[in-house]
């Protein structure tokens, strides 16, 4: 009988600070372990392995190439900046490596197309790093909006993912230039309203998508902060939600159905690791004279046994070792659902640059 | 020395439901007197007094005009249809009536400019009847707002208003007839929701206007439901808004600025009478590693000593009292602040009307 590993092992491309948690949860999720770190830089890669601690059988690779030539790494995630999404992502999946791909997850829909024909046809995973969807909090509000009786159709979703990062992020990080992350803040921030968006709209894309005349670009034409609102025409329901690097921390979801409504403020990073609430209410109505309410929100409070991001490289274990193991297919779910915010993502970006609404 | 009465008194035009509260309001305030109703139904009115309890000192009127001949009254509140405002608070004003006239003001702002003018001319107190700028929480939110070190900039603006009434409502609600309230949803619900926005703007007026291509009308051609972008290009400052007749009940509104941000759910009607709450954080940012937030949001609670529709019936009263016992000029602040939000409610008409973004 074969050896039948029990963990998947993982590589990492890049010494990026979202590698630093992903590490940790690498290391968290109990079917998961890390098997080796690389960077460009060897030395960048060594000062990686010592800032967080990493045991010395963790491999330390000087380029991205011995990642994926080593045959032990069974997946390897990728938190490199955007525009080289394309190229690793698509030798990864080549060299047989499964993909966890940090968002956004490609320049254009395009090129996430070409990333994932060549997961594929190369039978591996594909999931990006997006780790909200796979805290419990996510399924049990998803729950609620499903209940047509409490909840009903879904009328109108607000978001807002926001932050207001020291001055020297504006100079050096990735995610302000334009050659390696040129969607800037609706790439970054944006990505998740998006995709909350689209969750709650059980990812049925927008009949249009129109940004504001109001985005904000950096002296390299990166988006710094925008606003933008989508409309689905068959059912009337619109969205709307603004992401930016130039406000306060924020990461608010309401989504207000004709029944009922609900709201969360710390989507994308619970305030909390174990455990995480949302806020809803359900055939509220004034009461005599409009004067109060039959009801105030109630809060849902929802543990979870490992932190969001361990659950995420849980979840993408759990189908690598259902492909290695027992040759199952891989789930295009996750492909499918990065696409579709892939999708709105371009739209927006071709509505900010040209000032028109776009029909998708 | 003249006889000056302490209490101000009301004559009410018109018994629709709203009433109900304002009488309510008019006697829970201790500087004002419910002195008479009218109805073109004086059986309607007998009804009305009966319902509500008034007492036999109450004056019952068969006709708006004797309210406003009957030299008793001080004052007029005015919950007729909107296309009524005109006609009546131009004549109340004539006769030298201070007007607390319902909302949405006017069928347009060239129609609220002659009401104002009228105020102004006759030397009567304007107010239009949103009763949540006169709770306690609105001026402690205002003072986070206005703290540039906690708040800093105003960033984006949401908010919603809305409710699914039964069946009746769009059979035979006067905010269903495009002949008497041809705002519809946009005139009642989205009121608040512009007058929301431009509070926390300080009432500066956008530079654009924009409905998203998902407006509802009914069979009448009023709206049901529509959302609406605003732009203001100095500031670079965006809102959007929600406003329905078709969704469950909300009255949302988040401020997000550079340093901090709030949110209150109960803006136009407070869950309890006595006491309201908003939500805020400053300063807000992920611990290490980006797991978790250094603090959650902080609730204010705000106690009232008086309902707010109580409060605004005391400070309307207030001024009237300024004007005749002390010959203080009208406060043109609350006609100036109508106004602002008539000019954009205007706009966003003329947006829905035309699909194009309206230039304020």
């Amino acid at each position: 009988m074969a050896d039948v590993k029990t963990q998947v092992s993982f590589g990492i491309l890049g010494c990026a600070e979202i590698a630093r948690k992903v590490c940790r949860a690498i290391n968290l999720s109990p079917n998961s372990i890390l098997h080796a770190i690389s960077s460009r830089s060897i030395e960048k890669a060594k000062q990686f392995v010592v800032k967080n601690s990493l045991p010395e059988s963790v491999k330390v690779y000087g380029s991205y190439e011995e990642v994926l030539d080593d045959p032990f790494v069974d997946a390897v995630y990728v938190p490199l900046p955007t525009s080289l999404h394309l190229k690793w992502a698509v030798l990864a999946a080549e060299k047989k490596k499964h993909v966890l791909l940090e968002k956004p997850t490609a320049l254009n829909v395009g090129e996430l197309d070409r990333i994932l024909d060549a997961c594929e046809s190369n039978g591996v995973q594909f999931m990006d790093g997006s780790m909200w969807y796979h805290h419990p909090r996510t399924a049990k509000m998803k729950e609620f909006v499903s209940d047509t009786k409490l909840f009903g159709q879904v009328k109108t979703i607000y978001s807002s993912s926001s932050f207001f990062p020291p001055q020297e992020f504006f100079e050096n990080n990735i995610r302000t230039k334009a050659d390696l992350d040129g969607f800037g803040a609706l790439g970054d921030a944006g990505w998740y309203c998006i995709g909350a968006i689209l969750w709650a709209m059980n990812y049925k894309l927008p009949t249009t998508v129109t940004a504001l005349p109001a985005t904000t670009h950096n002296s390299n034409g990166v988006i710094m902060s925008t606003t933008a609102a989508l409309h689905w025409e068959q059912e009337g329901t619109t969205a709307t939600f603004y992401c930016s690097f130039l406000s306060h921390e924020t990461m608010d979801v309401s989504v207000l159905g004709s029944k009922g409504s609900f709201h969360v403020e710390d989507l994308i990073i619970p305030y909390e690791e174990s455990s995480a609430s949302f806020s809803f209410t359900s055939g509220a109505a004034f009461v005599d004279l409009h004067i109060g309410w039959n009801m105030k929100e109630q809060e849902v409070q929802v543990q979870n046994e490992l932190p969001q991001e361990a659950l995420m490289i849980k979840e993408f274990s759990r189908l690598v070792k259902g492909i290695k193991d027992f040759k199952i297919r891989p789930d295009k779910m996750w492909g499918d659902i990065s696409r579709t915010s892939q999708v709105v993502l371009d739209a927006v970006k071709s509505s900010v640059d040209s000032g028109k609404m776009v029909y998708i």
